[in-house]
């Protein structure tokens, strides 16, 4: 694994001078952040936020579909108040469709395949859907602060919706 | 929203300095990492890895279960290579059982819940089942390399799998 030993190597620096393993279970900021895989992607960092400040889910898209079981723990659980939904500017999920991937997965891995990958074709749409999904979910706290932005990956900044 | 006001602030500030806007799309490093939506892990950092090294899929436990789907837009769309799957020690999902929270959801939403939270009583264990669930899947290409790992929380330092 060409990256493993960067990772351990960098993972012992980072250990050698921590200095936060005093932090509880529960965020401190009594919020989730649900955003993209995307490797531009860095929510702490975007965020301002320390250890130990935020749940943050992540997965292609930042799709809540994906997040109602994070989101159910995170609130009933360990107490968080608010959510944030980020999606972002060149987004993969821009690019294919379900079936597209789908005939690709038949092709290279041989396998008929029947998920549906929540790809989207309007980034402001796609915010607004999910955010919808959370506030309709029987699973997510009613009255729960959502907000929806999209984050620009040319610029680091983050667009709240309205 | 408490938290809103600090997280446009940190965000200002963050795209004032920003220097990354020309990372392409796919993740430079070819890796994937699946963690937990703890606040306690900001895998970036404790990885060492930069703006658009790597695709980081998080969830409650960081269960493979939720995370197959951008595991396959992830391979077959964005030419990742390597997979790391990381648990921690003190994590929520060592400390109920789905049963408990399907009566915390009854009692407190009112709705019958018939979710699997994924919970886990074996730390070790959870990583070693996550790693073989990736490995035997259908959408993840055969042949992958998967390392399972655990984050200690109080020392920041990740105990690799054999």
């Amino acid at each position: 694994m060409p990256n493993f030993d960067d990772f351990q190597q960098a993972n012992a620096s980072f250990a050698s001078s921590f200095q936060d393993g005093d932090k509880p279970m529960p965020p401190a900021r009594k919020a989730l952040v649900i955003t993209c895989m995307d490797a531009r992607i860095h929510p702490e960092k975007a965020l301002g936020v320390a250890i130990g400040d935020i749940h943050v889910v992540r997965n292609a898209g930042g799709r809540a579909v994906d997040a109602v079981r994070s989101v159910t723990i995170s609130q009933q659980l360990l107490g968080t108040e608010e959510i944030y939904v980020i999606h972002h500017t060149d987004c993969g999920m821009l690019t294919f469709s379900s079936d597209q991937l789908r005939g690709i997965v038949k092709e290279r891995l041989g396998h008929e395949d029947h998920t549906h990958y929540h790809e989207f074709s309007d980034l402001e749409a796609s915010v607004r859907d999910d955010v919808k999904l959370l506030k309709e979910s029987a699973l997510v706290r009613p009255g729960t602060a959502i907000r929806g932005g999209i984050y620009d990956v040319t610029t680091g900044k983050v667009a709240w919706l309205q």
